[in-house]
């Protein structure tokens, strides 16, 4: 994708009427819902479900976190995986697992969903924002490896910014809309620069790098199962390891950290109460059996999003980043720079009739809580802010 | 109850065998399960769980949840309520939402769950632990009362802990296994002593103090749906509000803090991830309908308890306070004091036959990390932990 580039042939010619026009023909033609993702229940969610009911698991027990825990486990290649209550929660444990301590800072994107920022807060630590690269829409690791140049020492014990005297703890990279992060130069970044990588992966789910799972190349990576992602349980995210002691730790402190006893309540250390209950994780195990098929389907649609803007000028559709095969989760457009002026009414134009689009989320450093964190140069980001524009992207209901 | 007088005709008498057969025989009589707690689903919540998956509303928005809330307020008698991920969540937000800040003190039975003592926790404050009076389990007003004589200043900015030089910002009544405080002189203590009340009704869902709903008395009051509550949405729990905007407030920032707008990504402050999910919320309304059923059923068996205990001797089963309407969520035996050591023996005669008990929770001031936390005598707290096993409570199965 060379979205970077202006096609300077498109100047005059870009239409709000044509654009919308596309859109709306991808989606009638693969029966795509007007929204912008919503979830899909073909298969056992209605079993699993009735079989909670019958069996009275519905809550903190139950067979179904085991077996989403095992399922996600084989289909990404994590070691071992922990179901929780959602993505936020499973980022926030994370970083307390891998050691973000209050008053550290934590390397992230701008371009995010507020919840990766907010789990560093939430540690008592400080978001500091780093700019994207076009071609992933993710964290820039060149870009980001000169700017720790300038501003950072590095040590045995850590990163140290010199500006603010903080250490800097770790990173999160945030595969966007389902992009995979360019990963083996951020992987290598953060072993020079002694980070922790913590894998935002929340939107990745079925997304791989080199033939592996997004989420399972950091110390850590989370995943989340909210109503809009590729597979839902309602509300509910999950904690990807590599290491069986540390998904231990973690199932540990997120069920009240209670020591196993046939009676006692003994807590051995401060715990949180983020358990999946039983309920949302049997709606859970039906939806990862359809992920295949889901995923094909997203990919069609993509690609029929592709062929059907290949001719609109002044728009490109975002496209998976060389060395990835993405979920194609959610899909986006990206006007050319001069037109950028133009994405508010292409939001209004489509919203009016009913198919939902929207903006990336506004920049975190834009945000009244995080304008005062330390950050890099932001343009590119910056530059995509003002001219993606999300579409709808549910799975087509017409079959693969 | 008398609890804390000791029938000295008992002491020779007590008899494990005796107790267990009495438990089986109600257990038998009134076709209750052996578990400690189990939910009971028949009415509606197969229905409304259809509805969640045909209707594609499974996740953060939905109608469930605008129903569960209304159906709270309107059973509760709160303003208004918002439904969140579990009670845990609950009281961190309404500890936030009361102003308790980093360093505070807040004012805790040493006998509750956990969850009580980690929101304080996670606050970044200090639980400081309070005992409980015979009559209801918990908190003992006077006794508070004295103490606070003893050891803190009031002025206008709020109580002073002269011993720490901490702030002690407010103090949370828990109404153990659903039996309400004596909320009228600890109102009124508040009041003196310039404390906030937060309420934790995670267990006493349907108990009343005075015929008003426990969990409304204080400044903010808290619900837990857990699956072993006498309802359950799998895993859930709701705040209690008496003032309009303070239940705003506690949406918006238990929805990420999200501004409203049609496409705008645009958070104005730090929130958090705690939505109910509508699929849980819909599971809590069919429970909801039913709650009236639960309570009478509920109570049918703490009064065959009673009476099957009255001729037992060494024990008495827990029964509701004075001016207070409990729900009677989990019964409780209470070993008489010369008795207390065979209370491990009696949880493993009865486990040992699959009949469920336990003792109450490890009071809050033995656990690791609470251990250094401030603290008054305890001596009543330690008295009834020896002596408390909690019996099978669930709705029994034979109809009211």
């Amino acid at each position: 994708m060379n979205i970077g580039q202006t096609n300077t042939l498109s100047k005059v010619s870009f239409s709000i009427e044509q654009t919308v026009a596309t859109i709306r023909g991808v989606l009638e033609q693969l029966d795509v819902p007007r929204t912008l993702h919503q979830p899909l229940f073909l298969g056992n969610e209605w079993n699993y479900l009735k079989d909670c009911l019958d069996t009275g698991w519905v809550s903190s027990a139950g067979s179904y976190v085991d077996r989403i825990e095992q399922m996600l486990a084989e289909y990404t290649g994590a070691k071992r995986t922990v179901a929780v209550v959602n993505g936020t929660a499973a980022l926030f444990i994370a970083l307390k697992l891998a050691g973000v301590e209050p008053g550290d800072e934590v390397l992230i994107p701008t371009l995010t969903f507020v919840a990766t920022a907010n789990a560093v807060a939430y540690c008592g630590a400080t978001p500091h924002f780093v700019d994207s690269e076009f071609a992933t829409l993710g964290i820039d690791p060149t870009k980001l490896d000169h700017y720790l140049g300038d501003i950072a020492d590095v040590d045995s014990n850590g990163a140290h910014n010199r500006l603010t005297g903080a250490r800097i703890k770790a990173v999160i990279p945030m595969h966007t809309f389902g992009h995979p992060v360019d990963l083996d130069p951020l992987v290598e970044l953060c072993k020079r620069w002694n980070l922790e990588m913590i894998e935002d992966a929340a939107e990745s789910l079925g997304s791989f790098y080199k033939k592996q799972h997004t989420g399972t190349f950091g110390r850590i990576g989370i995943l989340s199962f909210n109503g809009n992602k590729i597979v839902t349980t309602g509300g509910g995210g999950a904690l990807l390891f590599n290491s069986d002691e540390e998904a231990k730790l973690a199932k540990h402190i997120t069920t009240t950290a209670r020591r196993p006893h046939k009676w006692e309540y003994y807590h051995d250390m401060l715990g949180y109460n983020f358990r999946m209950p039983n309920l949302n994780a049997a709606l859970g195990c039906a939806q990862l059996e359809n992920l295949p098929s889901f995923l094909e389907r997203k990919r069609k649609l993509t690609l029929r999003y592709v062929e059907a803007f290949r001719n609109v000028p002044g728009v490109k559709v975002v496209e998976e980043p060389p060395l990835a095969h993405s979920n194609y989760w959610l899909n986006a457009l990206v006007l050319d720079e001069e037109d950028a002026s133009q994405r508010d009414a292409l939001l209004e134009s489509t919203n009016a009739i009913g198919i939902m689009t929207r903006p990336a989320w506004t920049l975190m450093h834009h945000l009244p809580m995080y304008k005062n964190c330390p950050r890099m140069d932001l343009s590119v980001a910056e530059s995509l802010e003002k001219r993606i524009v999300n579409l709808p992207s549910s799975v087509p209901r017409i079959g693969s």
